[in-house]
């Protein structure tokens, strides 16, 4: 049984809403049932939600969480001034000091995603998806000269689902290359990988780590087996270093650090905008 | 030239402070020049920090504006009261009236995404990541049972980074197989999908848009002209009519809203976990 009820209500998909309110719910050890309404972007359709939340506050004997994104006036004073919650409204909250401190009214616009399917920004990250996907898993060594980064690394280290988001959230061409038993008798990186080894950035992870995501796919296989995931590690960083690759363990790390980590490293260009 | 410096602080990846700076500055028509200081977890680090902040609000004789999300005590502080700047704190802003309002005190953890690789929600994400790369533009018809959504359109509507951000940002299985010319001749959906109609949605597209988009890949080619495109999108949509599929037009939608109109149609009780 969840401790309390959050809503995330807003005009827009609800994404800054629900990621910024997250971060808050991170805080605290209570369990929330989350409940998502996008698109509120009128008063008629505020009205439903506040009955809504309402009823849960009645029902729960709690009053509900509510993050709001809402700019329509009327259907966030609505909001704000109807509900039995704890309303927190990110935007009154910060967009208004702001309008001070920069001495013009905001143009109310809804949401971080109007038009944006027209920008360039929006271009270049399904570009980015594009050439991330056909440069998956050393599939094609054409066009490398493009990639922003190419990611080295074992079979199963992270490389594919941090080569998607650095495209899809950073619109950074992604490539990644499998590190494999040929390359580590052969005691060199890929060929087709030398004349860009500056773009490179390592991934690697711990062996029982690694053995037990193999042994989810071939469970009993060699490649899977303890013994032949630390040998392939210890070969791969020993690798790594003797190219000056830097590199760092995705064990104990999201997708969202890992990518965060390489871009401060390999594009610190791509911090500032 | 830009018109004030903005500077998004954390003690994490920054993230969640840039979602929300984002959200918040689309509201003003100014120009803003971004800077990310991630991993800014000590007050040593905060003081690098603050003296870079107030260099440049030095130098373009205009406070930044500073979003921080940082739990360090100390470092928070030493960023709110040092600097010459807009400070835009959410913890301090929201963490502490739900304290009260849960009455219970924080537990000052470092960002969502701590312990995150571990979590059975990461876990999934990733296993939904693996599944919607082996089932894009209709690769494989094994385990379309396990799929949460198939999305079906004709090529280039959009479908392949939609599943991705599913799968990636929501956990979503999301399959996707396009619809192509021998479809319409047979008139029918491919066979493999029709014991799965009821998790297919459909993507469409102006004929103008996607003749642009076409001829980026085929310049000049019958594929990418623009009586070709009227005529697979006419028999697409009328296909989607007949099976009674949900659609929507990608043409003016970024992946994030297409994305959550696809769950809040299709996956209801994915608005609620």
């Amino acid at each position: 049984m969840p401790d309390r009820t959050v809503f995330f209500v807003s005009d827009g998909t609800g994404i800054t809403a629900e990621t910024f309110g997250n971060s808050i719910l991170a805080q605290f050890p209570a369990k929330f049932r989350h409940v998502r309404r996008p698109f509120i972007d009128s008063a008629d359709k505020a009205q439903t939600v506040i009955e809504e939340i309402n009823a849960t506050a009645m029902q729960e004997g709690k009053r509900p969480i509510v993050f709001i994104t809402v700019v329509n006036d009327e259907a966030r004073t609505r909001i704000e001034t109807q509900c039995n919650a704890q309303v927190m409204d990110m935007f009154r909250t910060f967009v208004e000091p702001l309008e001070t401190e920069l001495g013009v009214k905001s143009n109310h616009r809804v949401g971080r995603f109007s038009d944006v399917a027209k920008s360039q920004e929006y271009t270049d990250r399904i570009e980015a998806i594009n050439f991330s996907l056909a440069h998956d898993d050393g599939q094609s060594s054409r066009n490398l000269a493009q990639a922003d980064v190419i990611l080295v690394g074992v079979s199963r280290s992270g490389k594919t689902p941090t080569s998607l988001y650095l495209a899809m959230q950073h619109g950074i061409k992604a490539a990644n290359y499998p590190l494999i038993p040929e390359d580590f008798e052969r005691g060199a990186i890929p060929s087709s990988l030398a004349p860009y080894k500056r773009k490179c950035f390592g991934l690697t992870i711990d062996a029982d780590r690694l053995s037990q995501i193999r042994n989810e796919r071939r469970p009993g296989s060699k490649y899977a087996s303890l013994l032949n995931c630390r040998y392939e590690i210890a070969e791969a960083e020993k690798m790594m270093k003797r190219e000056s690759i830097s590199w760092l363990s995705s064990t104990h790390k999201s997708i969202e650090e890992i990518a965060t980590t390489i871009l401060r490293d390999i594009r610190p260009d791509r911090l500032i905008y």
